[in-house]
């Protein structure tokens, strides 16, 4: 699989999906961003009553409990309802779970409500589902840990049934089958606000491209890959966002494949 | 006209007129950026009680459908009709028109609530409140055509009595009596999140210097002019759209007059 | 207290405060990676089932009410109110007090609430709160009175019992015993929205590692300092902008003491 990451780059490029976002306050701007530097179209849409309209416009979709509140919740749930019966990709990133039980119970919520397709998030939020808790402090997660990270992967899966991608200094993403590891990347993406969200959206565009499962491992490679050289270029946190959509923008199959660092593990 | 685009500019940075936005969640910080960068001074609020207050303060109202909810169209509705009430200029931009009923519906109803005096979308926004919709996909919309662009420009003042902008490849405004042409801008404006956006907030402050057709074609000369000096500096998305905010800052009669690639048609 | 502030700053570092921001939609994206970049950890959160658990977990919280409506305004209250009964310091930034009444009165409202710990604002928002109203002409001030602000600032101290920052061309910070004026920063920061908030949001993360007053100066001292190289790097706003949060994480006790210009004032 990891030979089509560039394919899989490319088509994306030439369909242009719609994602349809019900994200965060805070990183709305910037994963609308992302999504046109790689070559997706963004769109925003929380109304109840323009759902539906908008699902079916949409190649995917992409929710994100960033900043909730009642109104919010209901439209999340009842996208995910609609998207799951219309079969489009979900992507859900459960942002803060743990942190607070109103996050971790929307999220499983969500879950429940239809067919999520991957479900991405830091080691804290996603143990936090597993029942794992208190570990999450805010959003930006704790120490590290890589065995941990990969057995809360593999675990979820299992538990929730989809794609789960436990991202942080290596990603770890599974589908219960198969379990790849992705060392691309800088620590610098958590100085600046909203690189998981990007990562969520950016699998969203992928999903329209590919199965659940490449698609979390292309995305993640992509946004690893254009880190690194936007690291590369400018290594303080302004500039570095900055030319971090430069490079979602100018990444291509040749520096894909020179920089990509991920393989597959055998669990 | 044109000889007085330059003039308008500095009549909008002595002045420094106060732009009441209410926006979309995702380009808030854009637009007021924007409105700072050229020289205006922004204020968003939406909160139904302050909007009389905040009204009495401006000097031209913009109003933004992109992320809608009943509690949002309600305030848009009341600050359309209030700002009406008070003949100040009021600049709407119908984001999403035609991908949803709900959109196409709320951008009839505020043109209704009171006297818009601009109007600006893409070619699928625009047809779309002609009734030609099912063209908009997301909001960045399909493909332009020149001719058609023309038309439904000059249609819709005529349909809703008021100065219409379509911007696009080239932007076509016209008042139902004249018609302008502008050619400035690069495609790379489309590759950043509400830089549409951003173009409407910028007409909603040359209305305070300027009459509604001078505003327009002001706005749309001068935001295409800086985004040409952006990409000079910068052709990719993060870092144009740095630079877009510093071109906004720096533009003047001298690169307006060397720059610019307005006409008047006949039609 | 002046030679602690790289004290104050390094300590900050090493803690990584959590910090509860409750603030409005055009700025959370810049407070948040204002935040990030100085070496704090920003969370969002504003539904009334979650700020319990999220202050519990937070080193201070931020209220800023730049964009509300009802549900906000419940939503700051009650921040306030569990905030304060668990003793964390609370910032209050009122943002247009005085341009309408809502903003004024909310304000005021937040004022008794709780046990506000720092007030921040422009000289026109503060003056507002204490009677001298209708200066404010949105949200960027209108002229800049040193002798003024100084008194403002003074005797707001005195009516709310709680340091107050007027922050301008050179901000006042007193606690009613003490009076700072520091002359750091650049006119620059007048054209980038959120820059008044990115201060209000660094005094919270300021306030878990200092007493309230040294927070509020140290705070105010390093935004100025990391605006001057951003300045010196890049002198138009979209790139000073990026600069910004640049010179906040490369921001040190050298660069500190070379430039730092605040003194103690006899008042």
């Amino acid at each position: 699989m990891l030979d089509l990451i560039p394919k899989y780059l490319s088509d994306l490029r030439s369909k242009k999906p719609l994602v349809h976002n019900i994200t965060n306050l805070v990183v709305m701007n910037v994963t609308a961003n992302a999504l046109l530097a790689i070559g997706a179209s963004p769109v925003m849409a929380h109304a109840e009553e323009e759902l539906e309209d908008m699902l079916k416009l949409a190649n995917a979709l992409v929710v994100n409990i960033g900043t909730l509140n009642s109104h919010w919740i209901k439209s999340m749930e009842k996208a995910v309802k609609i998207a799951s019966a219309m079969e489009k990709p979900i992507v859900l990133d459960p942002v803060g779970a743990g942190a607070t039980r109103l996050r971790t119970q929307v999220a499983l919520r969500l879950l429940e409500a239809g067919d999520i397709t991957v479900l991405r998030g830091n080691l804290g939020e996603i143990a936090a589902l597993l029942g794992e808790g208190g570990k999450t402090r805010g959003v930006d997660t704790a120490d590290y840990k890589e065995d941990l990270a990969q057995m809360v992967a593999v675990e979820a899966t299992k538990r929730f049934n989809l794609v789960v991608a436990v991202t942080g200094a290596t990603d770890f993403i599974s589908d219960g089958k198969e379990l790849y590891a992705i060392k691309n990347g800088v620590s610098l993406l958590g100085r600046v606000t909203g690189t998981g969200c990007m990562a969520t959206a950016l699998i969203g565009a992928f999903c329209a491209v590919a199965e659940p499962l490449s698609a979390a491992v292309s995305a993640l490679t992509v946004l690893g890959v254009a880190a690194e050289k936007a690291y590369e270029d400018a290594p303080y946190p302004g500039s570095f966002h900055v030319r971090l959509y430069d490079w979602l923008y100018r990444i291509d199959s040749d520096l894909l494949k020179e920089k990509m660092e991920v393989k597959a593990l055998v669990f």
